[in-house]
């Protein structure tokens, strides 16, 4: 079997139609769900593209992985599923984005060549590179923000766009009524259509390079194939007929309430007073953004559809994982919020769908499945789909397989983690903090959830039973003091956890138990009894005379 | 300024007489401390050899580094002490023992060569081999502990020791009354005399290697030295004149109290009932290992004392930094413990002199100094010493150099913490855990020390300044309830540390904050205003036509 890894880029767990959407229709996602299961409390491991994307990938949470934000490099030691499944005979493609920063000092320190096949894998979050197309190449006066020549900029170029960043000039601007560039960089031009013909746009040519690769000799071998799109991630413009299908009539309600703007937890409240999130105030920011949003989506689904019929057309979907995900999702204006970076639920939860063809998964076609899952559960699914042993002394989630199945895995997490690192952002500057102390915990179960700052005293406290919108902080209430400290609790544990020793298996640890006389070492031993004959027969027998002196 | 790092293994913190050994006089050792500063509260990472030698070496808590045991390899890519004194222009040297296992699958995941440059520094915990010596050169039925070469064995074999093995017949074994081996390897012969010429034991051919290489062209740039001694570590048996310099006269009173005996912790309970602990139980086991350890030291003391005259002969004396410490102790029956293993003085802490030359530091030669230091502080502590800045998003001690110089830092701990890993371990087997499961920790103020073990409600609590022997576990005392919290919650703040951002600087962090416009990433913008006009510049101007569709 292979394993066809979809991820969007900014998704919210809630803006499909299966999950309940009011007005956005996502017939080829809802097909997705109808064919597989659909995970209702999948969160990630960080809600910001990179630190997300090296768990998914390290199937490691956070704070082990180390790459703690964007552009923060992926220990060269580090490793991924790429790794992981070339053990297993399946190799890993990546088809757009993964925000991975290679480890150029660790290469260097370790004399990796950076342009050999283990170099470029180990600045390709161990893949290999069909296409990768990270999608932010924006430009400004100190530079491009991505140095990489840009695969789709070529596209473009080659297909007759002019000038030297088609990526903004066309597939991320539209028009103004003076026939100026007008950037989506700037939201007050949302609703206008893109200037770029829909088929050339991004997510339309990644999905073409997706069918390449399915039409390919590569894909003749077993394969996971990452198929990783930038939309719906800002700028938010997409091209016609996309961007006129909503309007603000289709915006759902704002979700927040005034209580949260009044005595905030410090680090919430500098987040929500941080100049996108102040953007998100408006409400006229919504009603133009989210109809954007929504286009984008909708595009994306159109162009899943297309893919979805191309691999029935050729039969592989009957031999092919499909997993439908994304990295993280977007506040939109909720909870005073834009952008991602805290742990409400807009933000850190995520759409998660997996299609198994086999006959075991059949028990859970078009089901859903409310289990507490974590981005870093995919890994060891893949290993697992891949035909091996997930190695549990590396990988920290748990193989989905039985969920998938029907069946309930023993000794399920009862809490989901969260991080944040928030330190190369300016609400770190504001609140005075050093880098390292700017570190966000959550921990949450069914019912409740927490947020912790490192260095305050002071958290935050949700009961999703009977606050599911999560708009009453409940943190500071002494009636809730134990149930803070049995968060906290759960938080602590997972804390101490064994993260590192990943260069022994649990099984080696194991059978190194006893038996250190076999290879001559005896501790504590007064005398004869109880070595081992042929151990004392070594260590015994007439002495040999001094040499001279 | 050169650094000749000392490290003996398994040399309790209060064996040595400058540190009030009532009965054995080093006064080598303490021709040091006269000459600098000696630390009367040091504690390693990990109270056994491997996992507390890899933090020496990386600079770096057991936890982060993940050579949490014996032979738990070093991930390939955890940078030591060689890593960045290198970076400084100063070579690291190797003469002895690392207790080092390279990370073989890392490297070759890397295609790093094991037998080049790199790979062999990768392999030897990042130094530059002078000699790498082990010092356990034991074998059995299954084949030898440890199966590289053995230099030792060679050097024996050149003088004329005969048999495969004369580390064992000869250096670590004595002549009974029969003519026959006596193993020192059973503790009944530790009274007797190893069967070799004092000066091709050991202790006395890793001082010769040490001055070679003083004496050598390496030494003419400038250089750190490890000298890691595996003496005075079992087997317990030195040569004459050194097995009869003491007898059960001079053995300090042991340090137990049968209350320890009575409901112990559980993990606590498994170790004091272990094989190795009930041979100490046996007060004829500490009447004759004392003193032969104790004769071990002393000849340590006395190889000390061959070169630091050889240094001062020299001259080198005035250019080098001398430091003085063990890997851990030894519980030698006390607390009804033997080996190593808990967290108890006489096995976390250990001996620390650091001897200065520099002018500055004249403040505090011969005085001692109680700050709570830890064996990361030397790496942080070296890189001073060549001239570089210590790496603090790396390294997670800190530089020892104010307390040399007679100031008090800013901010030190007020907490140090020690690890343990017994999942290799038969206690681990009889508690039926799994590996991942065998966590201990430490936390001791200069006030109280706390244990727990991952799984166990119950921690152990000492008070020491009313108990300073630590015989009486407070921790399921209602009435320390407050101080096992407060305790845990210094071991929780700890555990919740950024460990694993090694990647990138602090500084670096600190410069990504704002400026995302710079690169042309606006986010949350709504229109132009506040947005500098030479970003504006570069997303602005007459929109180019779309090419034909």
């Amino acid at each position: 079997m292979n394993i066809l890894f979809i991820m969007y880029d900014q998704l919210r767990h809630d803006y499909l139609s299966c999950a309940g959407h009011p007005h956005l229709q996502t017939p080829n996602m809802d097909r997705l769900a109808a064919r597989g299961l659909r995970f209702t409390n999948a969160y990630v491991q960080s809600p910001v593209c990179g630190a997300s994307r090296m768990s998914f990938y390290t199937g490691r949470y956070m704070s082990s992985h180390g790459a703690t934000w964007n552009n923060v490099p992926l220990k060269v030691g580090e490793q991924t599923l790429g790794d992981h499944l070339r053990r297993c005979g399946m190799r890993s493609w990546l088809i757009g984005k993964t925000h991975m920063k290679a480890d150029a000092d660790g290469m260097d320190r370790l004399g990796i060549a950076h342009d050999g096949v283990i170099g470029t894998r180990l600045g390709e979050a161990g893949f290999d590179t069909w296409v990768r197309d990270d999608g932010l190449w924006a430009e400004g006066p100190a530079g491009p923000y991505d140095g990489r020549r840009s695969p789709y900029n070529a596209y473009l170029a080659a297909r007759g766009y002019g000038g030297t960043n088609p990526w903004h000039d066309h597939a991320n601007s539209s028009v103004d009524a003076d026939g100026n560039t007008a950037s989506g960089f700037l939201m007050r031009h949302a609703g206008k259509p893109a200037h770029v013909h829909e088929p050339d746009s991004e997510t339309a040519w990644l999905t073409d390079r997706a069918i390449d690769f399915l039409d390919s000799d590569a894909a003749n071998s077993r394969w996971l194939a990452h198929l990783s799109y930038i939309k719906p991630h800002w700028p938010y413009i997409v091209p016609a007929p996309y961007h006129a299908l909503y309007n603000a009539d289709h915006v759902p309600p704002v979700m927040r309430d005034t209580a949260e703007r009044q005595d905030p937890h410090p680090v919430f409240g500098a987040f929500m007073d941080g100049d996108i999130s102040r953007s998100f105030h408006d409400p006229k920011v919504r009603d133009t953004i989210i109809p954007a949003y929504m286009g984008l989506i909708k595009q994306c689904d159109d162009h899943l559809g297309r893919l979805l019929d191309h691999l029935e057309a050729t039969g592989r979907d009957r031999d092919t994982m499909i997993v439908l995900t994304s990295d993280h999702g977007d506040y939109l204006g909720d909870h005073w919020m834009g952008e991602k970076d805290l742990f409400h639920a807009p933000s850190v939860k995520v759409p998660l769908i997996i299609v198994d063809p086999r006959p075991n998964a059949d028990a859970t076609r078009g089901r859903t499945c409310d289990a507490l899952v974590e981005a870093i559960d995919l890994a060891p699914t893949f290993v697992e789909v891949a035909g091996g042993t997930p190695p549990d002394h590396i990988l920290e989630g748990r193989s989905l397989r039985p969920w998938l199945y029907g069946e309930t895995p023993d000794k399920w997490r009862t809490a989901a983690i969260s991080e944040y690192d928030y330190g190369a952002t300016e609400v770190a500057d504001q609140l005075g903090q050093a880098p390292r102390d700017c570190r966000l915990f959550m921990v949450a179960t069914k019912e409740w959830k927490l947020m912790a700052a490192a260095g305050f005293e002071r958290v935050m406290l949700f009961d999703l039973v009977t606050d599911p919108d999560e708009l009453h902080d409940l943190g500071t209430d002494p009636a809730h003091a134990d149930k803070v400290q049995e968060m906290m609790d759960l938080l602590n544990r997972w804390s101490r956890r064994m993260s590192q020793r990943t260069t022994i298996s649990e099984d080696a640890m194991r059978a190194r138990r006893g038996g250190a006389d076999r290879v001559g070492i005896l501790i504590g031993v007064w005398d004869e009894a109880g070595v081992p004959q042929d151990t004392l027969d070594i260590y015994s027998g007439p002495a040999r005379p001094l040499p001279d002196a």
